[in-house]
């Protein structure tokens, strides 16, 4: 983990964008605002190396030194994100691959195919050149391996993926019966007699989709190959370097969920992320709380380092709008007091050409005494004041939810119920359903890796498609011991291959559990549905049955063969009680749920309190004005305490 | 045709997906719903034929005995439908490539493309072996060949199909110049100088389309191929079993019109076919009629198979609701009085994993004692009880309505005047207007294969845009002998290479037996548009001039250059009547119509009736209460009287 | 520029199509319709070469003798557009690319690359024989080289146009580093170490986009090398004849942008245009006087000649619509009154088959005798009366705007501020503001090459991003000498490779004519704000401050921290004035500020006024009914005056 005496603030730094002699410049303007970390050479390949075996170091020499003088600490990259164009015109085999059979020209960024053996050789050959002349420098604080890996290229399905994918499939399964008993082959006589006759699950035919447990494999194939793309590069900067600690920065952030990073982290020395905002997303500081509390999960509730984020607007959305003061300076808070060491942001100065010019930065396109400049220094100067929380984690949560990657890919694939299935949806109503109680939850994954579950009061598990033995007798052991276990429509029906379990949808888990016993999946095809309590609900009703020992709070309303069916149910079950809920609940419906069975105060709801320290950060996320502690607080604004 | 003393209820069997020691359990459950017969074998190729020349029947052998044992009848498939994996990896050309030149991946199922020469020889292979084992065996009542031939490969554009295509040119056309002249080859500098430099009409360049006459040829040869595919198969199977009927499952339902089944139906030793709901309908029951009707066509009148169906929910829409118990019955015998031989459903046993593992079945994944058991149980004891309508046919219409598959295929070409056009849509239309009258109705197309014109009353040729003289001589005589006699706006307007005929648009079809002389399309750009009379259309007006003997029901009445111009108009032909619309009625509008003009009763409106032998199956499809006899049908309710 | 006394009716004449027994007939039909000139052989290239190096001339003889015999102008064609099938078939890489790789198939039109070798060998050596036959023929008035160029081909991604491209940057930047400084390569490692590295743009990953001046490069280059056509054909024909007019019909038309028509305009002997509306267009007459003038500009205000336009619906657009009366002959009055020498047509008889046979014509489907034949001859007398108006240009106008090909690529470009950014649509709003008070207006380029800024007395430049030093200075000059200069948000900002200027957004051009100075772009993401006069906006907003000289007009006046920030200011700069409108105002707020800025009268709005020679052509455009001169006008009419 990584642990400092103070908090980090400064961002990606690309000074071979502009002229040597404004160096000193953007040095003055990073001191001005506050700046003492920056990133560099994180696409410097092409800079560094323009032929092959021909190395230019000397302005990469010079920054190090400004920076060094500066006492502005170095964040230094392996700079292998973006291979050069005379690597991939000498090796074009190199290029990824679509599931379409187009190849990916040169010329965006992360255009190789993560198993690639040219880009392997060349990037590790060029990160031994930057280790040979920077490692052990005192002034490089940190390694930064590669950069958002699996951005742009989480899929591939080229010839070398292929051979890839089969070597992985050999290590998992002994025998090609072994995998074709796991993919369920038998049907659509889809057997394979040996392993050289997979490929990659590319464009079936028209109307087909491939084999759902091999979908499954191929992703995580897909996240473990990337992630031995870090890996190398970690064992190699560890040979030059024994000490400074080595990350890559996820991407915590909505739309990204290909890369595993329960796995990851493990073989991070420090957990690091980037993340922006959806900006289109009304909720969106909501959900910055969300993967913010991701990733401190990802971190096993230590500290880990907001990589990126940004300033004001970005450049990809469909509408780059901009942030107001308040929120600027909040988001880099709510990341710090949720466990960031700090908050990094990209771009540290704004680029003048290219695909980013347009995407805000520490220092603007306008310059340091702007509004963007004002918010930038404002935020430093919060980050400066607070450096004593540096050595503390955030605050332990009661309340815990499991996210899992695999369930996530579930509601990804084609033939299910209802295309209404969004894990990531799920997700986000449940999570917002306690955050706007105020209270602070911890995510946690299914293997109990960081924390127990016994750690909590409350586990919510929302569509957790995927279960085996072992977890269905931890979470039941977890209720008896007097936990509070919430699950939802979906739950515990498959094995990891996705084949259904038991004799009824959601097996053991369901029927040991809550005492639900799911006849049909029943999904809705109107918007909207009511329950018999007055909620309303929608996507999912299903024909259930539940032991005597089931109180039914809530059963369908409507017409249909469902109607009557139990809805929502609790069950006591040893010390600790279990609830059940078989539908997608309105956000009004939830919180009503959540506030009476988790016993939560509706006093101050949508004022968010999170704790690091001896600090607690208050945010008024709604949109009406709140008091809190006879103070007033305007929707958006925050106060530390 | 198929003539059985009793009713066939059962479905897709696939035991391989099973260990061995469950299939008892299996047979007593079929045993238990009434389950009479099985097909097996349709994906069993690759657990038959595991590698290359090496064949197991063990399993299969054991299931024959079984089921025959049990007395449940075996339809044996060819087993053909979807080639292994060590095939497709000896021979990758065989796998079907898009129009954009995207090479189907295996993994689906149906990945091969018609026109292979390897997978004629391999499945051919294979399905001997079949053959030299079980042919002749006593309990095996039909021969199912391949499976939804055409499903998810109708269209290939590899160079095997060009191949073929130039080879089907040839057969049609004795020189280039003769194709040269059909396909109106001067425009756009198109002649070919040899058939070797046509190509399958992939992908042209941005904004063109391929030639619309070879569009047409080219989807008369897709269709022509893939009917080859059962030809080849049923003649194998011929000269190993002379006498048992084959048959290869249809698909007539919504969204399946590549293969022309009237030139089909002509190879069959019965009609069968498959069909499945689009549950995001809101007529699906009528639409259930309308395809079991015209699949009654297909089989001249005669019976015919239901060989799939779903017993509640299928797992590849996007939303795939469940049936009611009143709509799962009445499914079942709606087609069984349109004339199948009993209900088959896929699938018997509910799969564990792979695709269609949320597909509904008769043994659903919660057990026979459930939901859907029970409506199974209920189908099967009403064909029981209706053994005595299997020597029967479906009475005879009085109404006839003409569907034609190269009619449709026009109106899915690029470059019409509007593309509003649509056949499927306003074929649906009309039938509805007629079902909703509870009167009977049967599908003939255009050649009068099966019946005679004059064996109806009333004929219907909406969008009827193919025409030649031989067919409007015939038609005219209908009319001319008391026929009455419907087309719609776009009819009569082409030959069978899309060229315009005549001085007119809809030429010597709509001068000589309507009276009606379209000097121009003018298709709407409004959603909704009225008529003199207070009729609402909508898609469609016309400038459009009519004979003295014409009378004009209604005129267009909005604005513009078509006002005032006939819209719907009526002509006494000799002792019939010729009525034209040229334009698309709201179903209001045109329930009035047909109940006007046809002389239809309002009495009990959306009251479906139909008989075969002794008995009529009444329907309530409206969503009001109606009286039938004195008794109450809620709606979705029926009786058999 | 063509020169003639009197104007021209007429269109493309495609005998090949029709048998020569009916030639004739199509002759009288034309001299009844008033016909005086038809282009011919456009996509006879298969009709006349059938087979390599034969030739068959005889059918084009004997059309050019009937032509001329009925003293029927020809325009003949090079008739290069679209090449046979057997010379696709030799040379299958002349077949073009996408950017996802897909070649295009034979089959459509203009399948060929631009720049293909072999296309340029074969389609010279073809025009060549036509020369050879043709040149010097008394009746042949002007030549019509290919036909819309890059209409379906103006980009492609093959290996002919990756060298081709190649060649070009080579012959702009004289080594790569100069291209590396301009394509700012630093950025994401995209440097190149030598020109052979450099592919087209086409697609690279998912979610990355190529360079922006790479793309910006390429679309020059892409337009560049379709004009290398025109001129080489053009060339080619010179040789054989030194006198008759060479033109290729543009489309300057909605939706066609690849070709920089300001730059191919000084290669042409006189400028003709296809013109086709857009029929879902409400302001569809509007939209045709706007590419009118358009066209105009392009001819340096000179006359041109409309090479293609509909009678009445087209057969490519979603709904293809008719049209009115008075629309059809007001249509190719206002072609003439703006510039063109007359109206001609696509197409001349109508195609009884092929792509486009339900296109309208002069001579349709149902014969001369019918409303579209009615109202060709209504037009052609027009014509006629008109000839005195001939030899004159268009009255020029006093309002100039600035139409620049490459602003309108950048906002079609990805990672932008916003996705609303529309350079068409800001230009079509402010056009329509100036139509609708009944001025006339010139287009005019940025690079004056045929008029002066000082012409005018008001400037109009929305959205001109891309500015340079001299631009800057003569706007500034013009101003300084009394003008009214007009630009919007998102101008001044970049340098031609899309580099940003300045220190603020829109550098020197905002800040030094008009006294603004914006710190950051903040796109709106609702549909429409409030500024503080009670305008309406919607689109943009900005963080802006102004020099004292300034006068804010209106702020924003909503929430948010733009609100008061300067939205639409006016400063006078010498013996003028400078407008910045700094956001997208609705069609009333933008009518009031032309208005009132302008001195424009209010009285009849909507009647449109255009003056050539002695006539003027008055157009009632919008929905009431105008009096003009005591005489009424209903909505739609026109009168010449």
């Amino acid at each position: 983990m990584l642990k400092t005496d103070h908090l980090y603030f400064g961002g990606d730094y690309n000074p071979e964008q502009w002229p040597a002699d404004s160096w000193k410049q953007d040095i003055q303007d990073m001191q001005k605002l506050g700046v003492n970390i920056v990133s560099i050479g994180i696409f410097s390949w092409a800079s560094i190396e323009p032929k092959e075996g021909q190395f230019d170091f000397s302005w990469m020499d010079e920054i190090v030194k400004l920076l060094t003088e500066a006492n502005i600490a170095i964040d230094m990259a392996s700079g292998t994100a973006s291979p050069p164009a005379w690597l991939t015109r000498k090796h074009p085999e190199m290029l990824a691959t679509t599931n379409m059979g187009v190849r990916f020209n040169h010329g965006g960024r992360q255009h190789y195919s993560p198993a690639s053996k040219a880009y392997e050789e060349y990037s590790l050959k060029y990160l031994e050149q930057i280790l040979k002349r920077y490692a052990g420098h005192p002034n490089i604080v940190m390694w930064h391996v590669n950069n958002e890996i699996g951005c742009h290229n989480p899929y591939d399905f080229g010839e070398e993926t292929a051979v890839k994918f089969r070597e992985w499939l050999q290590a998992k399964y002994s025998t090609v019966d072994e995998l074709n008993d796991a993919w369920y082959t038998t049907f659509w006589s889809q057997r394979y007699s040996t392993f050289e006759e997979i490929q990659p699950p590319s464009f079936t035919s028209y109307g087909t989709s491939p084999n759902p447990a091999m979908e499954m494999d191929y992703r995580r194939y897909s996240s473990d190959q990337l992630l031995s793309i870090y890996v190398r590069e970690r064992d190699l900067i560890r040979k030059y370097d024994s000490e400074t600690p080595i990350t890559t920065n996820f991407m915590s952030m909505s739309g990204t969920f290909a890369m595993d990073y329960w796995k990851w982290s493990k073989e991070m020395d420090f957990v690091s992320t980037d993340h922006y905002m959806t900006f289109s997303s009304k909720d969106r500081g909501i959900d910055l709380a969300l993967y913010s509390d991701l990733t401190r999960g990802f971190a096993g509730g230590e500290s880990w380092l907001l990589m990126e984020h940004s300033s004001s607007s970005v450049n990809w959305q469909p509408i780059n709008t901009i942030k107001s003061n308040n929120e600027a300076v909040n988001n880099g808070l709510q990341h710090t007091f949720r466990g960031s060491q700090g908050a990094l942001f990209f771009q540290l100065r704004q680029s003048r050409g290219g695909s980013e010019r347009f995407h805000s930065s520490i220092i603007p396109h306008s310059g340091v005494d702007t509004r963007i400049g004002r918010n930038m220094r404002e935020l430093s100067s919060q980050l400066e004041s607070l450096s004593n929380i540096a050595g503390e984690n955030t605050k332990p949560a009661k309340i815990a939810m499991i996210f899992d990657y695999e369930d996530s890919w579930v509601t990804d694939q084609a033939n299910l119920p209802s295309e209404r299935l969004k894990y990531r949806e799920e997700l986000h109503l449940w999570y917002k359903s306690i955050f706007n109680t105020g209270e602070q939850l911890d995510f946690i994954d299914k293997a109990q890796s960081f924390k127990k579950f016994s750690d909590y009061s409350v586990i919510i598990a929302p569509l957790m498609h995927i279960v085996n033995n072992e977890l269905v007798s931890e979470l039941k052991r977890f209720v008896e011991n007097g936990g509070t276990l919430i699950t939802t429509y979906f739950s515990g029906a498959a094995d990891q291959n996705l084949a259904l379990l038991g004799n009824s949808y959601g097996g053991k888990f369901l029927t040991d559990i809550f005492g639900v016993t799911v006849e049909e999946y029943a999904p809705m095809d109107e918007p909207e549905g009511n329950l018999s309590n007055g909620y309303k609900n929608s996507t999912w009703r299903e024909i259930t049955s539940v032991d005597s020992s089931v109180e039914v709070l809530a059963s369908f309303a409507d017409r249909g063969e469902t109607k009557n069916s139990p809805a929502v149910t609790r069950r006591s079950v040893g010390r600790g009680k279990a609830i059940y809920v078989g539908t997608r609940l309105d956000a009004g419906s939830l919180a009503d749920l959540v506030a009476s069975e988790l016993s939560l105060s509706h006093d101050n709801l949508g004022l968010s309190a999170v704790t690091r320290g001896d600090k607690t950060l208050y945010w008024n996320s709604s949109d009406q004005v709140l008091t809190h502690n006879q103070k007033t607080l305007e929707p958006g604004e925050f106060a530390i305490e």
